[in-house]
């Protein structure tokens, strides 16, 4: 069994490592690439990916895991050696129920989705992608009938990002968040908008970034096995256990942009370089969903970057880099002005108040849209409409409507967005927890002090990798299973405080 | 045929995919990547060398290229056609003659070899990396040993280097160079080496950057298809046709370090970003030899960025961007300085005319230790004989000698070293057939127009790839075969007025 054990390891490390190139060349390709290395680079990264599909879909790799299934049992179920066979089973048989076919039919029709996105978005004209999204919304449902047996069409797409979560736990769970959050945003958005003029100053972008940098490093970054390069949108990537980059964008007139930013990718790369080295080159080396994932990039961005604690160790450092912006502003017009809340039409920009709301337009529609309840012609308008009646304000052209966000027209309809909300919940959650165990925390925190609850979040979270499911991990961190009742709390207290 | 043939450009389009890919993992490493990263670069790299060598040696490669040879037949050599099938096939049967198990063996040995090296140079410390050496002199021989034939046991290694040239040609013309070099080097060094005193002030990084792109925008390098970065060893690399790069290091005090160096660089990058464009993806879009590529950057380092001409042009440029340090340096002080002459023991740092007979030692070592005339044990003491002989200086440690440079360490022992003189030889007889085609080119460079030598080189030898041997190109150029006289006539020339 050792031997076999060992020949599994092989098989996922050549898949591993295939996967790490094609997530450099994606890196590159949004960061340093000239610009007339677009075309090459898609065929480089098309055949890299009909490689690692080949390898995922081994036959070989198959048999394997057969021969071990009878080990794999007598393995306690969190143990090392059972997790790693498990997770590789369910990967391998998730890829072996999609025809190798339509994978690259898929990829092909996604490669001129993009494309015509990028055309449609630059001359705000929906038409262009229209019929692609169409064909897209096809695809997706063809995807899903790979996997019979759902309960919902998006189920499955569903699955992909947040392993083991429906339709019929999200939409109810969505509801509630809905209902609570519609009126107090209503309640807050009655009142006068903090004055956010002091970050709208000019800010030079070399200092913006020194200051970034300095700030996740307290926060516990580790610079020798990671690193921040520039990119048009911010995103954090993995390519071994000792190379974790994140990405920033500065404006130069707005210091919130690259700050927040550079803390939201930063945790999600904790994450990353939280996970048991020894999982490298494994699939048990990843976060476990794209829920839990994002719970941490939204912990460390609002829950400790946008908090009081944060700034009282922190401000005094930021009025020190730009003197002559933040003379005369104290930090509670700082605290204020980090946390504005305004509806607005673009869901990145959006305050941590409206932010959901965004999100769950987005989850509803595509539903519909699988569902067949929506037609893809009349989708702009249904934006429209739920724009205007959740947030209160509404996008006369399509650019900044239905066109902002690539996530469709680079990928599946379905599936997309689930995680954003999820996170926002879990966030609270998971940070309750860790003030549960540790009230010190925030004390901590004002001094600069953020070992603690990292430490948390490593020995409950990050450590484990897909060791466990994002069901087990919520379970196993906080003793309940999802509930939205600490978020909708924090969010109370905090606006409430701020506002009301 | 028409069929066959789109097979065999898919099946070498994987082959360059892969490799572009192993390109940008080898850039990242050498410019970006962070430290800790090292081991599982390596083995995304060995992953994907393993995959580009089953490719290669695919048995239904050869069968389609069987297929293929009676097409090739009907179409004239020079066709893209024909061309293209000939490549392939030369490459595919070399790849078939050097078992897998070899390969993987070899490349194994070379990574522990590199480690070893690393820690003999830092700790000056031979016997470090002797054994390794030993080895590598040993499969270099069994490597030799799997193209039965040859003339010498350096050819194979030759070749795959410099296709077509072998010991008995090469070892005749650099015995013909020395002699007509030592004497040379021996009237010049025995006059006062210039003063290179104005380059050795401080100039700030970023300026010398900016003046360097400036320079290379104007000898024709596209930034839409290519970027400069930086590493600690300047290089250039391709990724496809729309993606070359190039890398530089900066001295602030020393105003040659960068600057040379990015030209030379250029100079390999206006090869590669000069070849056919519908070449990309095969065989035929890469550089035809070591020899001719070395000659492109020697040419545009040396006898462009090291001229009169070029400098009529720039120096009042480089005047007005460093004003404090060239005050009162007359153009003819900054000429003398960039050509000293003074025998120094590290091969990179040379000047044009000691720099062959650096090469010529390493080749004339190589050799003898293929041969098995000269035992690694005895290399170092070799090393500090032929420097002592040849250059009247020798280093009396070995970091400084024979540990100096990675090419033995990190690849074969036998075919590294020949390309950088065969380089230089070729870039007079270029650019002298290039000055006959067209005798207004020196003033033109007066005036800050490299576009009829770039066009001459662009139409002779960039857009040509491999299509042509080093040989056949060299003929179809310059009308002659492969001969030192020009390169001898332009350094007497040159160093005869400088110093004689």
């Amino acid at each position: 069994m050792e031997q076999k054990l060992r020949e599994l390891k092989a098989k996922l490390r050549e898949i591993y490592d295939i996967q790490s190139a094609m997530a450099i060349l994606s890196w590159d390709q949004s960061t340093y690439m000239p610009p007339a290395a677009a075309e090459s680079r898609g065929s480089q990264l098309s055949t890299l990916a009909k490689l690692v599909h080949g390898k995922k879909t081994d036959p070989a790799l198959g048999e394997l895991l057969d021969d071990l299934l009878v080990y794999e049992n007598t393995q306690p179920y969190e143990s090392d050696e059972a997790s790693l066979i498990r997770v590789a089973r369910h990967q391998y048989d998730k890829s072996m129920l999609v025809p190798a076919d339509f994978v690259a039919k898929f990829y092909q029709h996604t490669a001129q989705t993009y494309q015509a996105w990028v055309e449609a978005r630059e001359e705000d004209h929906f038409k262009k992608v229209e019929p692609f999204l169409e064909k897209t919304v096809e695809l997706s449902r063809e995807y899903a009938s790979y996997f019979p047996g759902f309960e919902h069409i998006a189920d499955p797409l569903i699955d992909n990002a947040d392993h083991g979560m429906k339709v019929s736990m999200i939409r109810p769970l969505f509801a509630q968040l809905r209902e609570q959050l519609v009126p107090l945003v209503e309640a807050v958005t009655k009142q006068e908008p903090a004055d956010h003029s002091c970050l709208l100053q000019h800010y030079p972008k070399d200092q913006q970034i020194q200051f970034g940098l300095d700030v996740i490093k307290q926060l516990g970054f580790d610079f020798t096995r990671g690193r921040q390069d520039y990119a048009p949108h911010p995103f954090m990537t993995k390519f071994s256990h000792g190379d974790i980059r994140i990405t920033t964008r500065v404006k130069e007139n707005d210091l919130s942009e690259a700050l927040f930013s550079t803390i939201h990718e930063t945790g999600h790369a904790l994450y990353e370089l939280g996970i048991e080295s020894h999982f490298e080159g494994t699939p048990l080396h990843d976060g476990t969903s794209s829920g839990v994932h994002e719970s941490q990039s939204r912990l460390w961005e609002n829950i400790v970057g946008r908090s009081r604690h944060f700034w009282t160790y922190f401000y005094p450092n930021l009025q020190q880099m730009f003197p002559a912006q933040l003379r005369g502003v104290s930090m509670e017009d700082f605290y204020r002005a980090i946390n504005r809340v305004k509806p607005s039409l673009i869901r990145t920009d959006a305050d941590e108040l409206t932010y959901n709301l965004h999100v769950i337009i987005r989850f509803d529609l595509e539903l519909a849209l699988l569902e067949g309840n929506l037609r893809v012609k009349d989708l702009p308008e249904a934006w429209r409409e739920r724009y205007q009646s959740d947030l209160g304000i509404s996008s006369p052209d399509d650019r900044n409507g239905v066109l902002q966000d690539i996530h469709w027209y680079m990928d599946y309809v379905g599936g997309m967005f689930q995680g954003y909300t999820l996170g926002n919940i879990l966030s609270s959650q998971f940070y309750d927890a860790a003030l549960q165990a540790h009230p010190e925390i925030p004390k901590q925190m004002e001094q600069g002090d953020f070992t603690v609850l990292h430490g948390w979040l490593q020995e409950n979270i990050y450590r484990h990798g897909s060791k466990f499911t994002a069901e087990e991990i919520i379970q196993r961190a906080t003793g309940s299973d999802l509930t939205i009742q600490p978020y909708m709390n924090y969010l109370q207290a905090k606006y409430g405080e701020l506002y009301l």
